[in-house]
């Protein structure tokens, strides 16, 4: 089996290799080629998190497990506190193929998700991107949106805005105009891009214009929410699993409400893979519940895997 | 982290060190510093089975999974059926600490918790073991069963008796007379370990004499089925964990027919901490219903880890 150590991800796995990689499992789930086993989360106290998401993809020859968590002391002994590692196995054997160092694959396959919403439902004009959040995941969402749309210029808001300056930067290194601004000026946006991990709403109805995509990206557990339910319920939804977008998604808030069904909500798969046409009109408001499922770490991972053979790098070792 | 290939465990891992350590994590599960997650478990297609258990011990420091499952098709490729491997980490900073081959431990864990039933439950005096299965993990059951009690003789039945000589091996091998026998002779039997996959009860309430301690180690998923449910439900009821037990573990058909309550088992921990006597009397039928948890496989995992550190064993290498 092979084993890729965290710091060689950066230099294996492009945002493009990320964003192949998650349409073809989002792909591959829509055709039922491929699903997500039941997520495991678990609290440990302290306000440490520790998880399990695992699935098969049938298509891309995939199975494993992403183990990982949040250990909030990790900061202050030097360590991210975002800890995850990623296990394939192989779907035939079931004998471990590769043990891939998954911080900068969370990151890289989030970002694709976001990116591949964009790139399908938000308005080929789409020239202003707004931002939610200004946090470690937002600058990866920036870049990956970057390279779905030309856009004119970023506007940004922050719960602490002491954090905009370091998601400026990331635009300046793209070349685009940032501006923070307050949530009200959302509505000057064509697509935005939520990543926070607020436990409450902050972008609102108001501050929506009509034919915006959203891509909604933190709310990944039960109790957390990023934008009004109200929003939620006037908007056309897709999600990465219809099963956790009402559960531990952006959806969860609104399906109790009793705004939303299940049914309500399309798999993003199901528009690439032509089943469902995506935007319908110039006017509608599209919303994108990324929740994050294991298929994604998978597909990023093995991409990292195959890269690493390719260059002879990475540890085999035989277990 | 460290990597302790498969190959390492048998010299790593004695039938003690196993039987210690799952004493020390079944009581701390007793004593609620240890829990196991919800157990992943997903049917693949042709027979294949994968899943994943994991858990938290506090008290002895261990958070991690057993990624694992059965492939029927390897027989033929010369590799063993069943595939497992155990990874550990650092409950404080969720990092990496261990990945562990996990098909010996496997065996010898659940051996282990078979061979701590009968030292807590089985009578002083028992005199005769009787096996029901002889198939890979029998062997296992019969060594670890050997180490707890002095045994006069051991009688075996096997669905295909044509497996039963190689159980006679090892009985020979620890110095013990092996007869084969129909079932109604399990009736000699002061101590019985069932360990097959049948999906249909073999061993009848009318084959077991009072005072007789069962442990009942084959049932491990729904469907699944060793002893008839009378006898289960004439027995006093012990296991690793309740959730499991009358779930997936052999207490699911008596639970299912309303003959017995989850609160009529009691952890086999509790004994072990001294919450619970045990045994009541000398006519009593006890029961220990080995499902089979994740905490075990951590337990018996990082005592392969500490035992290769001491060594100087298994492969390090930079995550």
């Amino acid at each position: 089996m092979l084993i890729v150590p965290e710091a060689l991800i950066a230099d294996l796995v492009s945002a493009q290799d990320a964003y192949d990689a998650v349409a073809a499992t989002f792909a591959a789930m829509a055709r039922d080629q491929a699903y997500n086993f039941p997520v495991v989360r678990e609290a440990l106290g302290e306000g440490r998190q520790y998880g399990f998401k695992s699935g098969l993809d049938r298509a891309g020859g995939m199975l494993g497990v992403k183990a990982g968590g949040y250990f909030p002391g990790n900061m202050a002994r030097g360590i991210t506190n975002h800890q995850s590692t990623v296990y394939l196995f192989d779907p035939d054997s079931g004998r471990p193929t590769a043990m891939v160092g998954g911080n900068l694959l969370t990151a890289l396959r989030t970002a694709a998700a976001s990116a591949l919403s964009i790139d399908r439902l938000a308005r080929r004009e789409a020239r202003v991107l707004g931002m939610v959040g200004a946090g470690h995941q937002a600058g990866f969402q920036l870049r990956a949106a970057a390279r779905v749309r030309q856009w004119d210029r970023v506007i940004g808001w922050n719960l602490h805005p002491e954090m905009l300056p370091k998601l400026a930067e990331v635009a300046a290194e793209l070349g685009l105009p940032f501006e923070a601004v307050p949530l009200e000026r959302m509505a000057e946006a064509d697509a935005i891009i939520t990543i926070t991990s607020s436990p409450a709403a902050s972008l609102m109805a108001g501050h929506v214009r009509a034919g915006t995509h959203l891509a909604c990206m933190g709310t990944d557990t039960k109790g957390k929410q990023e934008v009004e339910t109200a929003l939620v319920a006037k908007a056309r939804l897709f999600t990465d699993e219809v099963a956790q977008s009402v559960t531990i998604g952006e959806a969860q808030h609104a399906m109790a409400a009793g705004l939303v069904a299940a049914g309500d909500i399309t798999p993003l798969g199901a528009v690439l893979t032509g089943a469902d046409a995506g935007r319908r009109s110039a006017e509608e408001i599209t919303l994108f519940d990324g929740t994050g499922v294991g298929l994604q770490d998978l597909a990023v991972a093995a991409v990292a895997v195959a890269r690493a053979r390719e260059r002879g790098l990475g540890i085999e070792v035989a277990l």
